[in-house]
């Protein structure tokens, strides 16, 4: 069974469909994570202890999602030294706006790295801590280039069938 | 000696030119309060012992005044059940806007209850202070009641002021 | 039958499915409140009269929900010296940001609370009037606090259930 | 002595450099007006009898600014059926934002013009004053298009000038 | 017949559902309108032809509603001297602030009076040509003070309605 | 077989659907294109030798379009001399906002035409390049400006085809 | 003396100091323009005249700049089929976020090519219309690829000089 | 001599004194850097091939400022698999709200870490990068405990200054 190097953290089970995407990011990359729900507001203690005792239990990133007034990640960076990879989440009338300002302006002293907003935020939140992961694991680092080279080359692809599809709208 | 009623938290001590707007408020009522500095971020342990140990020692209302990622009212919130009132503070490039977003888009469950940015959102925490204390306590809500008099006598004055001024600048 | 403590004023009946969310907040906390539209602009005497009328009548807090140029909150303000707790509703093409800013930003001497916007905040103006009825009132104030545990649990609850979902996903 | 045709309103005697823009546009055009401060909070009864008895003394239009959560052309709309032009004014941390959205976001029912923020808006505020009296007001109607050939020939002499400073900046 | 004294003009004939409460609202209190699609940007010297000539025909006040980067309304503004009541709509990605924006900050010269984004400002700009109308016209603000008699009532009547709905969910 | 004059490039196949209306507009004037999926950030090899190899291939203009941080057409206008016009994508939570700032607000130095975020700024984007290419080809010109006369005419037979749906809602 | 092939139109001579950014870059590449001062809305003939006849005397590209609500672009463009290139000025409490939104969201059909807000935006306006005449212009073209060469040795000259201010700041 | 672990990156010289602020946070915990000037847009091989060539050099963490359309972090992130901490820079009309934007809004696949806009991003972005590296030395995570500890202490501190100032205000 894989080691546990990644803990990510959700605000609420709500926030799943979001966060799953760094779960599967990882998972490509055989990194093992756990994931839990914790509130920054509601379950303070359970996610102050969480935050405090990762770094003890051999996690190395802290990858953390919530939306509205998202207080989540800067809470967890609090209690921990570990990089602290942040997800605001669109799940108020303000569509993100919120969740994005909350986490990404914290103050001198205490980081916290923001993503996206979303999904795309949350996939690149697991590759991130891959990248972090990488920066001493020159194999792991390796399969991130060879990733690159996929992306370039299905970005290819896709011009490729594009093409057809000019074609059949009659635009070619 | 006053009996300590209100407490009036700050995030950094650069907030104080604004929070002691709250303060001069809850003077002006004679209601006795503490202030101090705790950041969410950088000293969660006191903020949070803080937090849950003031209603036992008397305290009746958080004040609470944060910019930027402004968290620091809604981690007070969590560990305690008085009413927090909030102060987001305008001390990043987007003018309060972060602070206001993080303060009062808190999740249900959990209320945080936000004054406007800045000087004048912090008399009003003051008084809104006063007026929880005053639910319970008729002769301050007489004096509240005596303060709206004197403020709508103040404009009614500032107004036949304003005549003068329009005559000095030729507009009468 | 309980007394009414609270009053619960929206603009329009239309952001009844909104303000339904305070009110069930009070019930699950037993306090007896009333409910009524009344806009600061289509009924402005009216909603003068109650909110000068709210204290004698035995209210100790309002509750006021309001969008677009949501003014009934500081309207009634301007009237009572009961604390009035607010909830911008959602309700033009600018999804509640008007709401927020026309709520929150008051000026210094009439202060308005501002809870989040819609359901959430709504949620919490009930939660935030049981608070500050229980600065006066032990037992309610240990329901509060009972309330926050079951909180927590509920979202240890919601943490073990998500397992079961990594493993169906397949992320576990 | 000129009849007093236009009522111009401001909610704080600190918006008076702003507003007094709309009193000289109406100066310019010899129509009689009078100036008060008064506030949607801080004297709610004085502005509700202001603006109920307005029509009653011969006021034809209302001009109104305010800043921060400007609710003061709302609860003058709200009491008046006379047209109410509204000057939002930049007064907070927000730039005028918050008052601009307070001011023009009103529900259906109840009007309120919004002019631009800050002193164009005020000065526009008395020019559409004397647009609307100047609809029954052949003379006035044709003092306006004098004035608009007034502007588009100061417009042209500026850009005559213009040249002489590209000459000077060696840019011609 | 009527006489056509409100001039309707919108930039796209896809903001007809918007501009149709404008209308109603005239058709309300029996004023006569004549109602065109324009375009700022398709049709100048259409729009420049009609906004020069309206006066003339014994219109007495324009309405103007356009999206996006809305200039429908300053342009009309720029020909005519007449009062221009503008309606930002909602018909881009940014929800109506952009035509918002483009409508309210006029410069210093050329008065436009925004009202709300879509219906609700639609309707609000033609209740505002009344308003303007009735000005010279004490029947007709004779009908614009009964109008607010029966919306005071309607909002009585709602709140009575909403007792029944309380009960029927278990609030009451 | 039309020479190919214009370049079309998408950060994704799924920004094809508002990119197609450049294409349109291109063919409507006969113009030759070539549309290609390339991203700044997934395959910038490909994108910085499509852009650095275009001119030399007979490229006249390029159209760039991308959503979120929309960083494609910086990136092609800094390896590029050619005009590149660009089209922000309403693709992320935040509808665009983030994709027209991250697009028009390029520094000093490199230029990057920045059209509306959608379907019309893609559309208008084609028709940019066709006037580009027509500043030098009056047979295209004259093209233009026929194509503004037929846009005006349907503006104004849009105006008469109103007429009849006032009639049928009643509002004639 | 060089042939006018670019028209340089703002909306007020207070616009200068930013819209002459756009007159130097036009001059670093020798090309011929003219510079004016017309209104949008203070002078709208003199605009329509000047945009409808630019092309006839031989003006192949035209920038315009205007702050608040920028319609001078869009009415240039309107009359124009000549590349309109635009310059949204930081003239209001917006911060020029009004400018942009009123000068880029144009609607399908009249193109106009928005560059950043302020002299940035300005001295780019100038470039671009460079970068339009250097399509039919190969000398022009390598001029421009020279001033990018430029730029980046430039960049590294900086970046050479910033290690002494590194030094200097005990940074190294 | 130290190792160079860390390579800050800013697209302009006047970005210096923000990004200064990473490099002071470096020195503290004694990792080597090294400080360049290169511009996504006005050098762009020489941005590509320095990320590109970063991780052969042994720099594990790349830090990057950039203002208004900040692409620099999103364009070394493409070129590069190391983790890449941003830092928008508040140098444009917008604040920063356009930069924040630019850098954080990355599509899947292309991750970049964003920090809060200016100074104390700047700040932040050097202790992330400590706390990446910290992730696989024991030590450094040790001296990051500890500085977390002197953080709390000073505010502790700051709070017990606070308590003279309020007695010299008269507020104690």
């Amino acid at each position: 069974m894989e080691q546990v190097q990644v803990g990510i953290l959700m605000g609420s089970d709500s926030d799943y469909p979001v966060m799953a995407e760094a779960a599967k990011a990882l998972r490509e990359f055989g990194i093992g994570f756990e994931m839990l729900v914790s509130s920054a507001h509601r379950s303070p203690k359970r996610t102050a202890e969480y935050a405090a005792s990762a770094a003890g239990r051999g996690i190395r990133v802290l990858i953390v999602g919530a939306g509205a007034a998202a207080h989540l990640a800067g809470v967890v960076a609090a209690e921990a030294t570990l990089p602290v990879v942040a997800v605001p989440i669109d799940s108020s009338a303000l569509k993100g706006l919120d969740a994005l300002l909350a986490t990404v302006q914290m103050p001198a002293g205490i980081p916290v790295a923001s993503m996206a907003i979303g999904k795309a935020g949350a996939r690149n939140a697991g590759l991130f801590a891959v990248q972090i992961l990488a920066t001493t694991d020159a194999a792991l680092a390796e399969r991130l280039r060879q990733a690159r080279n996929d992306m370039a080359a299905a970005v290819a692809h896709k011009s490729e069938q594009l093409q057809q599809r000019l074609a059949t709208d009659g635009l070619l």
